[in-house]
């Protein structure tokens, strides 16, 4: 009798810690400070919004779209890759998919069958991990130093015949670790001498603290033999509802990623593609604004961190939308986890979540996602972690 | 070298009919028929249009929900299935997919692993074929008769160890055909006996020309044992794009389901899902009138039809969206379909993409997808068809 392909991986995560929430009650004064997952919570602006009820009057936003999405929005997309990475981005190397996710999972169906090998740097994205795993995809994980930054050369001793890709996300899920220029550049070498692929996420681009591009990987005009870019509308814009995601790669792979997605979801929200296409046309402006609030946001992490820090506490990367601490206390992160929902009033996931069942540091980190909470409720944040009472850790925590 | 899992399969038949398109010009007194893809070319219903609107000024709306979607449609769902087919589904038993063709894929998700097997009636519907390719799983083919009704005990000799699930569609695509309810329960008692799920894929159960439950099989208050129901509601409240399914089984299979929508599309979209709850609460009314209508078409199929048995075609079956249709002519369908583009102006899909490539049957077919044409569209559809000067069989038609 077979595994079933789902029976093969855990359960969501962010499903999973949502359940730590049954039976606390949180008073007035102590509200939850939920920052488990990384999602804007407030609506699109209101100029979007319009747009939005716009849209729903035009028929074609209620009927089937093309698979690989609205040629406007790959249009609108490819043109301005092309003009923030400096290189050239075809409309008929850009997919519109069903968010973000979508968009790996349907790259992973194109380049891997049963047995074969990606290469995630750990702490990775739960997501990848799982869906490498109902795929019959092996994760090897990557392990990566005390600055989180995963290392080429080691990635080179772990590739097998089998292995088909190597997976980044930059700025980093869950650590929020921005990855220096040359090290992607690394992973992109490395991943052509091999004849495999570099599968980039860049998700949280948007709000990169460096200023320019991240990379130059798009200036080679055959980028995309080597390079597979994955994209998402959903925290730019705050669109997570909608359900709106990209991937960039050679019009080859992008007939393979359309059977995938034809099979799965037929095609993408007619109202996300429009609303993402609306706000690559209107919302430059909005989103340096929405960028300026989370670097803030980081600015309020970094300050207000050494508080914590005669706990024994440890900011071992921030960036994005996460922060990546190590916490002080004598027990795993998973069991660390529910005690900080019911005493501290806090929601974060332990990041056993991110990383292989035998990997220690797991247990020693949890992530936050800040970007759900403002400069105030960072300092609140702060201050019940300031405050918690529970075993320290006989070290004291690792230096 | 293993082979990718997306090229274990065939190119999306709607994006391949759409390319026999191109390059054909069609004059504004003969205009393109288009009866190739199931869907609805109107926008829903403007009280619906005005809900969608307004929940668009509702937060929630935007950000993530759960992925098996919101718990108020679940509920609305299980109520409204409870009363249509006399028995009982819980909310916790209804899940909420991002179309049903996601429901199909995370449902075999969860109870295949490389290698099983699933069985499929001939001729299938194609995206549930493209799936068990991309999943390492064996569509086995069953064959159908004149009628095109499976027979249970054909099934019941195609059962091996690895069978995980037999996987219906009734009212059928392609073929429209109404599968009679006892051979629904012979269906169910054959996988309850070995012990494998039976997959009931009920997207066009709206439009079913019989009065009351096609079936009684939720009667049975533990049919979540071995049933398992997919629907659609782009269909019912033309939501097409804005995918939203559903699937009905256990809350045990539901978990491993959850897995499969997290690491694939996180949720379901949230405005698709408010509208379809809006629709179940607010438009059985307005859904008997378009039931009325698809029935009214179909019977215009049925009154017309006679005017092209004298070339030899013959109606094989009809229902729901669908006419099968025979045709007459010295070529396969694959032939024929580019053919008719060009000397019809009409695009329906050869029934090749319906049926196993060493099946005879799918030479001699196409499918006709007429809820997208009114009456008057279906007399002039049978006109071109009727004025068609191509080459006929030897045979004249199979009797």
């Amino acid at each position: 009798m077979t595994t079933p392909r789902t029976a093969a991986t855990f359960r969501p995560p962010i499903m999973a810690a949502r359940a730590w929430l049954n039976g606390v009650s949180f008073p007035a004064d102590r509200p939850l400070i939920n920052v488990s997952q990384a999602a804007p919570v407030a609506p699109p602006p209101q100029a979007l919004r319009r747009a939005m009820a716009e849209a729903l009057e035009d028929t074609a936003t209620h009927l089937y779209g093309p698979d690989l999405g609205l040629p406007a929005l790959r249009s609108e997309l490819a043109a301005r890759w092309s003009d923030w990475y400096g290189g050239t981005v075809l409309p008929e190397q850009v997919g519109i998919t069903s968010g973000c996710n979508q968009a790996f999972a349907a790259i992973i169906a194109s380049l891997c069958g049963e047995g074969d090998e990606v290469i995630l740097p750990v702490p990775w994205y739960f997501n990848h991990k799982m869906w490498l795993d109902m795929s019959g995809v092996r994760a090897v994980p990557l392990s990566t130093g005390p600055d989180l930054v995963p290392d080429p050369q080691a990635a080179a001793a772990l590739i097998t015949p089998r292995t088909r890709a190597i997976a980044l996300v930059s700025p980093n899920n869950p650590t929020g670790v921005e990855y220096p220029a040359e090290v992607i550049h690394a992973f992109r070498d490395l991943a052509r001498d091999a004849g495999i692929q570099l599968i980039l996420d860049e998700t949280y681009r948007d709000f990169d603290s460096r200023s320019g591009a991240p990379h130059d990987l798009l200036h080679d005009p055959d980028w995309a033999d080597t390079v597979i870019v994955l994209y998402s509308f959903s925290k730019s814009f705050r669109l997570t509802g909608h359900r709106v995601g990209a991937v960039m790669t050679s019009p080859e792979r992008l007939e393979e990623v359309e059977k995938f997605i034809d099979a799965v979801t037929i095609c993408p929200s007619q109202l996300g593609q429009r609303a993402a296409l609306w706000g690559l046309q209107n919302l430059t402006q909005w989103l340096a604004g929405e960028r300026a609030e989370i670097l803030s946001r980081r600015a309020a992490i970094e300050t207000g961190f050494p508080r914590l820090e005669p706990q024994g506490w440890h900011l071992r990367g921030v960036g994005a939308y996460f922060a990546y601490l190590e916490h002080p206390f004598a027990m795993s992160a998973d069991a660390l986890a529910p005690l900080l929902v019911r005493q501290a009033h806090v929601l974060a996931l332990p990041a056993t979540m991110f990383t292989p069942r035998d990997d220690a540091t797991g247990a020693r980190h949890i992530r936050v996602a800040f970007a759900n909470v403002d400069v105030v409720g960072i300092a609140t944040l702060f201050e019940r972690l300031e405050t918690l009472s529970l075993p320290l850790a006989p070290t004291g925590g690792a230096a």
